[in-house]
């Protein structure tokens, strides 16, 4: 959703004037676009002037500067700047040396910059134009294919040249092998918003990707059903290697881009199957970007690019350059020493310490209670997650489930010869580990409380051994977590449960009876929590919003408690049969 | 949307791990997070170590290098890092000369980075803690507010302070000195997705904004009707100074900061609001940052956060920095001219050249048709928008307004005094200038050579003249656009229709009832190609989508000729009443 603007119409404008505002030590507006300023000693160059609509930032004004575009020129939305606007920068840019006018193959590019070279040419600027042909997926014929996110490796190329001062013949002659050394495919997940639109201009049906996207809100030009990040890499990198242009070698410049939408996190996590495909294939990754290029306002998407290099292109791609948006110098990562492995050791494997019969036995009901509290954490995760974004961040069923998982996997590393202490700390270090966040502390030191209150050396555990656990286990929680009963966390749900424990094993009652009572209070005490205000964690800050909502952890307490429960009914009943 | 993953659970890693890959060259990762690597030369300073949740990027590792963070802390999605994560990451970081520990406020991460500071400093590496706590909408008590975008702020100052060799107090003292400083409001307009869940973690009401938002998808903490990117800007300012710091001074070093769907363009709009009002309130601002900085997945948002600059603070925030995510270098700008006024001079004021009466009456039809077409366009811009979305870029209703606009807008400024000729050529320019785009030229030259084809030296205006005029309109757009009929772009409704025109008007029928039937048939045609294939233009890629929907320049191009008919029609009413 593009949100933000005042009159929509105006939004082209309104953006650019801030953009300019922000950036006024560095480039000059123009009529129609901007120029880089210059150093008081800089001696002339051809000057590369790039260009097309608006929306797509940091292209194109976000690359005007030092080793890249010298000027740019800038449209409304998703559409091309008029021939005025082009002329207008063009000949603000040129610095008597000629004049690139470079972009992306679109019609009204096309026709506005020819219609403005053919002016500064008719003035006696020289003028050359070298149009970007990138994406693969909009034409068999590659000079008919449209310029997307390539558009930034062929501008890199021309601009680096021109900086190291050739001649206009030089900087068209690089500008158009770069171009054709340059490929692309794209992926659409969802449409973008115009300015003052209230839908996106396309959607893609649920469950699929658009293959082949434009970057002016086009649609994908064929859906397919939605891959996993390993096949997409796999199809991204493997339709680029079959259309890899004569005489490729085997050393590529990669962009790995995101539209908008798509966020840092997808594209790293995409990134390392490229990475590995493209090592596979025996192709040699050189200083890859990875990150927003050549975006297309809010749209979800992303798109691979490779520029295939020969030492030429490799030394343009590598040069520094220093933008508003794209700044890049070898010396300071030159200078780094990348040092030998001596990364901290792994962790020695455990000794597992001597146990009873019974702390086994013990164990194995600790490993049957995980593995059933895994089974309802997972779940009710999304239940988990919804109670807890009324007012809180929303992780907390995600949060227990990674530290469940995490718990599980660890617990099943384990010989049967450990006891129930072992089990439950090495169960509790691994919850806090990959949790995370305080519910995944508390309950990591909780875990490994309750199984040092236990312990590995009793010949037999009662059920008033178990309710001390608990004790052990509620007393970790509040010393760490520094709250109490009735600041709405889930000790409004656990400290209730011990309580009513220890009354019924106190008067004599079996263990598992006793647990389901009093895990029925927990849950009834959790849904209670509905009427309180948090006054510790997260929910702090939007307590009126958490009124009328129970707490998550005190439900997620519940829920674990009754399930503890059927665990230990069923495992008694199992020994009675 | 976050959609590209794996095993969702495992994002959070996944994620990290390609994000180690990619900047293998300068960081180091290890248990829990990364390092960075250092300089041959490098004398030991003091480590400050980041951290918090992903989700966030670039915080907190984007920030790790030369003159930022030693090192960062990398937990689950929006959930804090573990006390062993963080114990591994200081341990890594540690150069001999102590510790700081950093991140926002939020209990998870106080516990684990209060657990691993008590741990180090039990080893003997001296560690301190510096909270963030810059959201002034999360509480009136200072201590108590939460960390969000200002974590970039502070950790910048203690980044760039143990760069220049200070010790451990100094660090410390400076980090709860820029904290103190720094100030943050932020507004929410959509939720983020977790990966692998469906829908948002929350929803802001239709037509609102979420006030002080959180950075873990957490809501809002008051929903309040969505505001122009003016009064936006006036709130942030307003409230920020309104709760500045004792102390403070005039000089702000701001970032305004998008959330991850809330884009620069935006972004760069709303600054130029926030540097107004700064600058009416008599604050300087000192390089702004503009852009994503603290992120929240695909959150849509942004927030405004000031740090108030004393000497000491300045220095700091303008010191240089080079890491993956953030590359600040004071020698190139600085280096940079500033030119003197030399822009080019304004066009000159236009000379209205001779009209006679009827061009001059002429010259009232066509204004009367401008602004006729102006209204037809408002209403249909976004239908026009639908149709050209299908297969195309879904700017052709945008395109359309924005030309009439400029057109009607600049025939405004011209006096009584000029004749058709006149009128329409200064349209025709601004509609080209403004619209831009394939249609925005054809649309401006054809405009100027439909009042070329009448002059303005007549003594009257005949039907066959204005049906001349109308060829020279189709002949211009033949020309520059290079299309031809059924090529499925406007000529095909407008070809048909300046032959009715012709034959009709040549029969002796009066303009307004030939222009009338002849606007039938082109809107008949424009109707009809619904059934071709597009041959050119941006929609040729996705011809197969375009079957089966007319074409959006063909069907405006009806809709304007019939509208005309009616203004025709009403004239010669008038006229005769």
């Amino acid at each position: 959703m593009t949100t933000i603007h005042d009159d929509p119409e105006d939004f082209a404008d309104d953006q650019f004037a801030g953009w300019l505002a922000l950036y006024a030590d560095r480039v000059r507006g123009v009529h129609g676009g901007a120029v880089a300023l210059r150093t008081a000693d800089a001696a002339p160059q051809v000057a590369v002037v790039i260009g097309g609509g608006s929306g797509h930032y940091p292209a194109f004004c976000g690359t005007v500067g030092p080793g890249f575009a010298t000027g740019a020129v800038v449209g409304n939305v998703f559409t091309s700047p008029s021939a005025a606007q082009v002329y207008s920068v063009a000949k603000a840019a040129d610095q008597g040396r000629g004049v690139v006018l470079s972009f992306g193959n679109y019609a009204g590019d096309t026709m506005n910059f020819g219609l403005a070279a053919e002016r500064l040419n008719a003035e006696g600027i020289d003028t050359r134009i070298v149009i970007v042909t990138d994406d693969i997926a909009s034409s068999d014929d590659e000079s008919k294919r449209r310029g997307i996110a390539g558009d930034f490796s062929v501008f890199k190329a021309m601009g680096a040249a021109a900086a190291e001062g050739v001649d206009l013949d030089e900087v068209e002659r690089i500008g158009n092998a770069s171009n054709t050394a340059t490929r692309t495919l794209g992926v659409a997940f969802s449409g973008c918003t115009m300015p003052g639109a209230d839908t996106p201009l396309f959607s893609v049906p649920e469950g699929h990707l658009g293959l082949g996207l434009g970057i002016h809100g086009e649609p994908g030009i064929e859906d397919v059903p939605m891959l996993r990040a390993k096949d997409l890499a796999d199809l991204f990198v493997d339709r680029l290697l079959a259309d890899r242009p004569a005489n490729a070698g085997t050393r590529v410049a990669p962009i790995l881009n995101g539209l908008g939408d798509t966020k840092y996190e997808e594209l790293f996590l995409l990134w390392r199957h490229v990475a590995a495909r493209l090592a596979d294939a025996g192709i040699t990754t050189v200083e890859p970007e990875v990150g927003e290029i050549v975006t297309s306002l809010d749209m979800g998407g992303c798109s691979l690019t490779l520029q295939w290099l020969d030492d030429e292109l490799e030394r343009l791609w590598r040069a520094d350059a220093y933008t508003p948006a794209y700044r890049k110098a070898a010396a300071p990562v030159a200078a780094l020493v990348v040092p030998s492995d001596d990364d901290l050791a792994d962790d020695a494997e455990d000794t597992v310490p001597d146990a009873t019969d019974a702390a086994r036995h013990a164990a194995d009901t600790a490993r049957a209670v995980l593995a059933a509290m895994h089974t309802l954490l997972r779940e009710n995760e999304e239940e988990l997650g919804r109670i807890d974004a009324v007012a809180g961040d929303g992780d907390h069923g995600r949060g227990m489930l990674k530290g469940i998982g995490a718990a599980t996997k660890r617990v099943d590393r384990i010989g049967t010869e450990a006891g129930v202490a072992f089990v439950l700390g090495r169960a509790g270090d691994a919850w806090a580990e990959y949790a995370g966040g305080t519910s995944g502390v508390l309950w990591g030191a909780a875990l490994e409380s309750f199984g040092r209150s236990l312990g590995d050396s009793r010949d037999e555990y009662t059920a008033a051994d178990v309710a001390d656990a608990a004790t052990a286990f509620a007393d970790a929680i509040q010393h760490l977590g520094g709250a109490g009963r009735g600041d709405k966390t889930l000790l409004d749900a656990l400290l209730p449960f011990v309580d009513e424990l220890h009354q019924r094993v106190g008067a004599g009652e079996g263990l598992p009876s006793a647990w389901k009572a009093a895990a029925e209070v927990a849950t009834r005490e959790a849904e209670a929590t509905r009427e309180l205000r948090p006054k510790v964690g997260r929910a702090r800050p939007l307590a009126e919003k958490s009124i009328g909502t129970p707490d998550a952890g005190a439900t997620s307490m519940g829920m674990i408690l009754t399930t503890i429960g059927d665990v230990l009914a069923d495992r008694t009943e199992g020994t009675h049969a």
